[in-house]
């Protein structure tokens, strides 16, 4: 069984999230830059999740609200640096429960034998933000997110 | 004498910038935040420089561009992420010799009996593109513009 592999190594600011998929890189970069694609398989699967704005464009901004069962809401927003194409898409990641801590993050893609290794690398401004996330329970909404990536990849190479 | 003191600790992707200029915070604000102050001290003495863009607000986007004695232009721009406070003013930074290598800089600003403690933040992706930041002579650059900016505060509180 494929897993997503998170590594935070203890004293630097990065996370790295890796995961195998058995697609071909271009749809999966479909799954991460079209909106319609992105809101049926970002986030854990008990919260709602509605995008705001999603510009896929150098300097374009996207933002997402979470919603859990309770009526809780959750927002995300960041801008991309660089146009975005399967071998980088460069972004800023910041969640509104607490304002002012950024983050950067480097997707890149990479494909073999038709089988698609999706990396993400998130940088911190400090440690102590890096290991507040990690705390924050992201590791379940990545994990959940992932196979849920997978079911849509596999769909949407059925269809 | 004051002096700029550059820490970029081993194996770590930072670069902290400190230095304390003799000028209320407010000031040294002004001087970051306004293009027509910025212009008058950011950057190698022997450079020009010429903001095309500087929009100091949550998303706002800056940019501008250094011209040496032969005529060679180094662009750089960001991103401003989260308003714009002399507590703390947090942006994307890229020279556009390398795309793609995106830092985020925190600007902080304490002001103690009048002086003004000027913190700066640089995160970058990788260990890699923070020594490649120190190996490009940004050190040149940092302590001219400090020293600028120092003639710069005294000019404007001798006014």
């Amino acid at each position: 069984m494929v897993e997503t592999k998170i590594t935070a190594e203890p004293g630097t600011a990065q996370i790295i999230i890796e995961r195998e998929f058995d697609a071909p890189r271009d749809l999966v970069f479909r799954a991460y830059t079209e909106p319609e694609l992105l809101v049926q398989w970002l986030g854990p699967r008990d919260l709602a999740m509605k995008i705001e704005e999603f510009d896929v464009r150098d300097g374009g901004k996207w933002r997402y609200i979470s919603t859990d069962a309770d009526g809780n809401e959750y927002g995300f927003h960041g801008v991309f640096h660089g146009t975005p194409t399967p071998d980088a898409t460069v972004q800023t990641f910041e969640f509104e429960g607490v304002p002012g801590h950024v983050a950067l993050e480097r997707l890149t893609l990479e494909e073999q034998d038709g089988r698609t290794l999706v990396r993400t690398l998130s940088s911190f401004q400090s440690v102590e933000d890096r290991d507040g996330m990690v705390a924050s329970g992201m590791e379940r909404g990545v994990r959940d997110s992932d196979e849920r990536l997978a079911e849509l990849l596999k769909r949407l190479q059925n269809d």
